[in-house]
Parts: C-alpha cells; sequence; structure tokens
C-alpha cells in the first residue's frame, strides 16, 4: 500500500470508526438515538417505490432497467431536476446535470477533479463529517471558512499561503452538523470570496428541501447565475441529494454545474463505476414526478413538529450553560456545552446510565477541537421519544 | 482543476470517448453491433427481479429496502457469495467480502489503495479498457504482464525499475478484451511472481462463470489459498459482478480479500459513497438464492452457441491473413487483421458500407499499439444476425 493511502486512511480511519460505532447502537434495544443523521423510514413513499418499481420492470421497459446505462445518468431524471433547479432558481440544461450514487460520491469526485496533496479546501468549523472523509482521501489541508450563520456579520479569513484554494464548501441550509443556514449576504460574500482566491464553490444542498419555517434563500449557485447571467460562467457546483426527501437507500442524487466540470465528472464516473443504478434512476424520476411536490410539505410538518418538540424539551431540561442552534430546517440541533464538559465522555455515561446516544461533536472539526459539542438529530424519533430522551439527557448533564 | 487530474483526464479521455461514441452507434437503426460488451436484455431474469423487488418493498423490508445501510453491504447477500466462493474453491467469511457497486467499482478503490504516481501496475496487452481508465486517475506507469494465454510456456517480464511493482491485474477467464484464458500453470507462475515482486494480484472474475467448454481452471485466489492455507496470507485481490450473469443495471459486484484489505476497501467506500443501493442489493441477494445455479447453464447454452456461430462465420468469411481467438467463454473474440489494416479505419469503412460496428481494438493497449487489432462481442447478437454481421465484415475486409 502506498503511503499516501495509508495517511489518508489513518486520518480518516478514526472519524469514520467513531460513526460507524455510533450507527451499531442503533440496533440495540431500549436505545434513544438522536445520533444518525438519517430520514424516518415509515415517512419514504414505499408505496410509489413499490408501483414505480414494477413498472419499470413491466416487460416494455425491464430491458432498459436492468441493462447497462450512460454515466451521465437517466435522461427524464435529468429533465426532471432541470425543472427542479429552475424551481429554486437556477437555469440550467440536461447537459449540465449528472446522476450520481447519492451526493456522498459527488463530494468525492469533487475531491478527486480538484485536489491535489497540500491544496487547500476551505471549509466549516464544524462542518459535514462525510465532506470531510471525501476530500481526505485526495490530502488536502483544512483552512477555516468563516460564515454568518444569520448571527451578525460575516467574516472570512484568507487561506495561509500554504497551499491554494481549491474550492469553498458549505452546505447553506440548515448545515450537518451545526443546523444553521448561511444568510443572503453571507452567500453573496462567499461569492465575492471565490472570485477573490479564483476557487471552485461546492454547495451541498442535502438539505434543501427541509425548510420548516422561514423565506427560502435562494442556492449559492442561483445567485452566481443572476451575477453572470449563464451556468456556463460559474464556479459553484450544486450537489442535490433525494437521500433525505425520498429514500437513501436507492443511492440517487445529483450535481449540476457548467458542462466542462459535469464532463470531466461523467469521466470520473465513467472510470470509477460506470454508472449509478439504471432502475433506481427509473424509480426516483417516476416517484418524483408522481409526489416530490406532494411529499415534501408531508416532511415538512413532521420534521417540523420534532424539530420544535426538541427545542422546547431543551429548553425545559438543560441545566444553564447549555446553549443550542434554533434550526429553520434539517434534521440537526448543535448543543455546545459547558467549557471542560466533554461531548464523547458524555456519550458515554448517557448511554450507560440513560441509554441516550448522540453523534459527539469533535468529530466534525477539522481539527479535532469542539469537545464540548454534540450533535442531536430529531428526524428519526417521535415527539414522546424526543421529550424522554432529553429529559434523560437533562438528567445526566445535571449529575 | 489540479495538474495530476488534468493529466489523468487527458490519457483517460481518448478512450474513454472512442467507447462512448461507439456506444452511441448502438442505438442506430440497421445498425449490426458486435461493439458493447453487454449481456443479451433478453436473458435477465427479469420475473424473478420484478418479484425480488416485490418483496423487498412489502411492508415489513421497505423500511430496510430504502434506508441507509452498512458500507460493507447486505449481510444475507454476503452470505450467499461466501457459498457461491466456497463453490469455486475460495474459502473465505463473511468478513472477507465487500459489496460494491460493479466490479469496476472495486478496480477504482483497488486504484486508490495501492496506486501512488509512477507506481507500476502489470496489467495485459492489451486489457480491460475499464481497468486502465480505473487505475489511470492514481497515475500509474504500466508494465507489460506475460500470461501464456494457453499458448505454450508463460513468459513474465519483471517491470523496470522505475516505480515499485504494486500489483498485476488480470482477468484469468476469458478476458475482455482476447477472451483468452490463463492455464493452470500461468496461474501459478503468476503468484510466484507476485512472491518474488511483493506485490498484490488483482483477479477480475468477472467472466468466470461464462464458461462454455473446457474444464474450469480454479481463481488464482483458490490456487493461493491451497498454498498458504489461509486467506488472511493471500496477497490475491478477487473481484466479482453480478454485471455478467443476472443485471448489470443494478450494479452489484463484491471483493473478496483478506481482513486488512476488506477494512481499507469498506473506509474508502464510506467516504466515496457510503454504501452501494440496499433495495438493489437484497434483490441480487434473492434472485441468487432462487435461480443463479439454473439461470447460469440457460445463460452458458445460448452464448456457448452464438461464440459457435460467431467462429463459424469468421472461418467461413475471413479472408487469409486474418487470425483470432477461439474461447472457452465469455463474452469476445479477438481478431488479429493483417499488419498494416488499420481497425478504427475499418471500423469507419464497415459503419459506411455494411452498418456493422466492433471494437478497434488499440484502445486495450496501455501503448495505444495493436492497431491491426478488432473485439468482437457475440453476447447480444442473435446467431442469424452474427452469421450476417461476420460475413458482412468479411465482404469490407476483401474489398
Amino acid at each position: 500500500m502506498s503511503t499516501k493511502d495509508l495517511f489518508a486512511t489513518r486520518t480518516s480511519r478514526m472519524k469514520a470508526s467513531e460513526i460507524r460505532e455510533l450507527l451499531k447502537l442503533l440496533d440495540q434495544p431500549g436505545i434513544i438515538s438522536f445520533a444518525g443523521g438519517i430520514p424516518d423510514p415509515t415517512l419514504f413513499p414505499a408505496d410509489e417505490f413499490a408501483a414505480a418499481f414494477q413498472r419499470a420492470l413491466a416487460p416494455d421497459s425491464r430491458a432498459l432497467a436492468l441493462q447497462y446505462s450512460v454515466s451521465e445518468g437517466y435522461l427524464p431524471l435529468r429533465e426532471w431536476l432541470v425543472d427542479h433547479m429552475r424551481q429554486i432558481g437556477v437555469e440550467c440544461g440536461v447537459e449540465n446535470v449528472l446522476i450520481t450514487s447519492g451526493s456522498q460520491q459527488a463530494l468525492d469526485y469533487l475531491g478527486k477533479l480538484y485536489l491535489s496533496p497540500g491544496d487547500t479546501a476551505l471549509v466549516g468549523w464544524p462542518t459535514y463529517l462525510g465532506a470531510l472523509a471525501a476530500f481526505n482521501a485526495y490530502e488536502p489541508r483544512f483552512d477555516r471558512l468563516h460564515v454568518n450563520g444569520n448571527q451578525g456579520e460575516p467574516e472570512y479569513a484568507a487561506a495561509a499561503g500554504e497551499g491554494a484554494v481549491k474550492f469553498a464548501y458549505l452546505s447553506p441550509d440548515f448545515a450537518n452538523p451545526t443546523g444553521e443556514t448561511v444568510d443572503l449576504r453571507g452567500r453573496e460574500d462567499l461569492l465575492d470570496l471565490a472570485d477573490d482566491l479564483n476557487c471552485a464553490v461546492i454547495e451541498d444542498g442535502a438539505y434543501q428541501a427541509l425548510r420548516y419555517n422561514g423565506e427560502p434563500i435562494p442556492p449559492v449557485l442561483a445567485l452566481e447565475l443572476a451575477r453572470k447571467g449563464s451556468i456556463e460562467d460559474c464556479r459553484t457546483v450544486y450537489c442535490g441529494s433525494f437521500s433525505k426527501t425520498l429514500s437513501p437507500g436507492l443511492r440517487v442524487g445529483w450535481v449540476v454545474a457548467a458542462k466542462p466540470v459535469i464532463s470531466q465528472l461523467v469521466l470520473m464516473k465513467q472510470a470509477a463505476d460506470l454508472h449509478s443504478a439504471t432502475i433506481n434512476q427509473m424509480a426516483v424520476n417516476d416517484v418524483a414526478r408522481a409526489c416530490f411536490d406532494t411529499h415534501i410539505p408531508k416532511l415538512r410538518r413532521v420534521y417540523g413538529a420534532r424539530r420544535d418538540t426538541m427545542l422546547g424539551a431543551l429548553q425545559r431540561h438543560m441545566p444553564d450553560g447549555v446553549e443550542w442552534t434554533r434550526p429553520e430546517g434539517g434534521m440537526f440541533i448543535w448543543v455546545t456545552l459547558p467549557k471542560g464538559v466533554n461531548g464523547a465522555d458524555l456519550l458515554e455515561k448517557a448511554l450507560e446510565t440513560v441509554k441516550v446516544a448522540f453523534v459527539p461533536g469533535q468529530a466534525f472539526f477539522p481539527d479535532a477541537t469542539g469537545s464540548n459539542t454534540i450533535r442531536l438529530s430529531f428526524s428519526n424519533s417521535d415527539e414522546d421519544t424526543i421529550r424522554e430522551g432529553i429529559r434523560r439527557l437533562g438528567d445526566v448533564l445535571r449529575a
């Protein structure tokens, strides 16, 4: 094995294994888990998927559904995505859309496309763990991307001169892990910064559709389009996913970008896995056309109520000195514990004494700071469970 | 974009685009295509898949089918694969099996695991184009792996001293593109060579199940196991695929290797796409258990007859000076044209004058030699079409 891979693996192993061990907890009986950032499976449009897979495997389409396909993805789905992107402010053509196996794959390919060892990637501090893992394989250094998070003036650090900045990565709406949203001013400032640094922007829209209150803010790519007039002049690469809206298990996501970027990604995908599963793309296309617009409001109602319940429970049960975010959407609330309280220690104690799970926040920081933070997910627990779990967590924290 | 990616993309672009342009021909009416190495879609066990997807989406399993899953893959499918591998001579446990999105993804991950820029990969000359594309992303140099191909003494070139040899890649049974098989002696010699060079062996078993005549030869991994006693002491990594047997469109393949290799690949997969689609793994598991053993003989009969028909037609219609392989399985016959006849020129002429498509052989050589070779696939044409297409090809060659 090459040195680079030993290195890349070492840096990602600790964090990956933390999450992996945590995911195993979900299967233990009696555990109240706020750990996994996963959708509630009872909300999947499963009847629609059953019908869609049946249609895909009907005599006239089964040969298509089970056969090799093109690397760009299933054309009708890419056409639906062109419409979908237009609805959120992004005018593009099918040639600007690539289907990926979840947006996680897009992050891997974008790391491969942009990063050489020693290059700089700007990321949030904290940021999505899976983005760090995907980029780590290409051995960048990480520098801190300051975004306002709706809390006053944005402040950006230019990267130190140690490695060219290749991109800024962010999830502007209800980010994993903080739940925070970058406001309009923050997005515009980010575009200024990217122009100054001549770097790409990787916009992770995984949670974009899941807004529970407040006005939608245009995607960074939509704002750049408004400035530049054509997607071909944009440096922002938008990564979308059906994982949080229709189903994560089908592994269908997408990338929208200028044609030269898409062309490079298509070649990468062809070399890396040929194409995403044909039948899954057909089924997602079918279900998206049948019920995306009616399904999303349903998710918003259920998840929004769970968010409210968790916020209320935190208010009721957390001792003084504990702070948390108040997300307008997504799946996560980010809790900052009093200084000196360690999130990993708290997890150990919470599991042992009250059977409550969550993710210690440290893993989301490229430099493993943030030891006094934890991430709570409200998406996959009913409201009673949320109330009970937060009550127990409050007990542990006061003990 | 980094220099490495520009480079990697440049080297793979030409070959990728050649194949991509060719694949587009398949859609043209009236074309007889021996180009794509794709299974006949009328042979997919589509009824079985329709039932399997329906079962996966039944009320008691739909939450599992549509939800996130573990990176290692769906356990019951890995258990089936342990049985399957035992039947072809490889004793291993589920912890030695990783599910990938087709064996193409395994090749990408193995490139990422083993190769740093300048390292040497030993490959056939010619070899599978998709392997070259996958490995190229990690900027190796390629050196020639000599295997006997059943034609006398094996002869191996030790790699020149320019870069450490990290692995030897081969598809020992009915390889793409030549259709040739490495005999027992060749496989044993390869294991000696790998021990001498202290490098891995990547065994691509994509066509392993599709033998039409002759006795099966144990996989390289089975032979190494016989030498070393435990898979944990083996350097061979076996890559399997359901693409040629059940369905390519579902993108389900697997890797079998020693636990430390699997652990590294699991971490890579987690960072790169989290996991392969859950429902597809469930469906493949279901269909494999229901009919793999009865389906394979059916494929062998149909494809075997097509191979015989193509060999007969070549005998009848090829002019003197044209030579071809006589594969014992797989999907391909490899044709060597008289010196000075260019395969790409012949394709252009054949398309124009007689509407016959195939793949010029040059793209399968790392150094773009072999301009007087072409690859014919017999898997996706009925026997009449094969006879007619080869007759036409003979006409063009004589003209």
